[in-house]
């Protein structure tokens, strides 16, 4: 996977997991230096063999390849748990198609000690650059599951114990309601149309992000943070 | 202010603050027809035209013109709160300057019940149209504030006998510890380096996310997100 730009291709050295760095031949010196201050090995190619490579003129002059991330097996999450001896917490996304969205839930799942983050391959995006970019390579570090069929899944998880909360605006019950001592998956909905009744109807419960506000929803990634925290913080105690 | 792109525009006339729409000669029929059935009033005009307008070519054969958001007065957060009767809540930015995480922010500050965003005009991402995108309109219904020097803004905050806490990561107090019974400002640093000395120096207490995973930390917009919402469970009690 090829990431373009200096702010992330400079972001991702720092993260690691960078394979190459090409930049553009007639580059600004400056910039040059700065790789070369940072230790960054790097290849001088035509600029025209980045305009190829990333299929944008909007590279700034340097791309970087980076490792590509591997999905995880659907039983991966759940393993991950008892590998762990704390009770399973999951998010389950239904129809988040932003990959920026996509990535800063693998992250927000990671860096709030989540056991893994599972979409629908057809109605997901794609683990791409752009996702694993996003996700500050979390990606790297917690099992990332597409399955082909999310309601199964929850069939699933439901029949091994874990508890199934989506979250959704309209619900009478609030988030900070609800219980969290217990195996857990929470699901996210599309920020256009919320979750299929599909997914909702086998949700064990419907909880919501109390708002108050004129605008009647967050932003997906904001969503899921929210309730990931929460449930963290209620486990906690 | 001009967007462009189907989705962005069909998203923004269902949100209002759509002045014109332009569509470019040429566009396939189906797309008009979309238009035509929602009742959207569009002028047809030449591609080069919709370039030159937003300077891309990616418009995909539409734009559309969307309201200004006037930037708010130093006062209006706590105006508002005082209309509002209830205990301030604001949200400080110090250094965020991606528009998508902006506008990300402005939509949860409204949509939790935060009484306005206020950040540093040099420090910030401008009030673009991709930030107003991202708010979902909520930057049209909440004081969003530019200050020319936010340390000074926090010591007249402070002065007005409003508590300033600032999330960083490695602070030993966590975000659930502290107490929200209070007129509160919550300050939000950049995600590549946090809190400035001049800001952090001037904040009456530092809290902390929890964080259990390797990745360090949370994306700008869910940082803010999950203690605003923190903030304001706190306050129901």
């Amino acid at each position: 996977m090829w990431i373009y730009g200096r702010n992330p291709v400079l972001e991702a050295l720092r993260e690691g997991g960078v394979r190459r760095v090409l930049v553009a031949r007639g580059v600004e010196r400056k910039f040059i230096k700065r790789l070369q201050a940072e230790g960054v090995e790097f290849e001088l190619v035509p600029r025209i063999e980045l305009d190829r490579l990333v299929r944008t003129t909007h590279h700034q002059g340097v791309v970087a390849e980076i490792a590509d991330v591997r999905l995880a097996e659907p039983e991966a999450p759940l393993a991950l748990a008892r590998k762990r001896g704390e009770k399973p917490l999951l998010v389950l996304l239904d129809g988040v198609t932003d990959p920026r969205n996509y990535g800063a839930i693998i992250r927000s799942a990671e860096a709030l000690g989540a056991h893994g983050v599972v979409s629908e391959s057809r109605r997901s995006a794609p683990l791409s650059a752009v996702a694993v970019k996003a996700s500050a390579g979390a990606a790297y570090h917690l099992p990332v599951v597409q399955v082909t069929n999310l309601p199964r899944y929850i069939e699933e998880l439901k029949a091994g114990g874990v508890w199934v909360y989506g979250l959704a605006g309209e619900a009478v019950r609030t988030l900070e309601e609800a219980d969290y001592d217990r195996p857990l998956a929470l699901v996210i909905g599309s920020e256009g149309s919320g979750l299929r009744r599909l997914v909702r109807e086998r949700c064990d419960e419907l909880v919501a992000i109390p708002l108050r506000g004129r605008v009647g929803s967050l932003n997906a990634a904001v969503a899921a943070g929210i309730a990931i925290h929460w449930a963290q913080a209620a486990r906690r105690g």
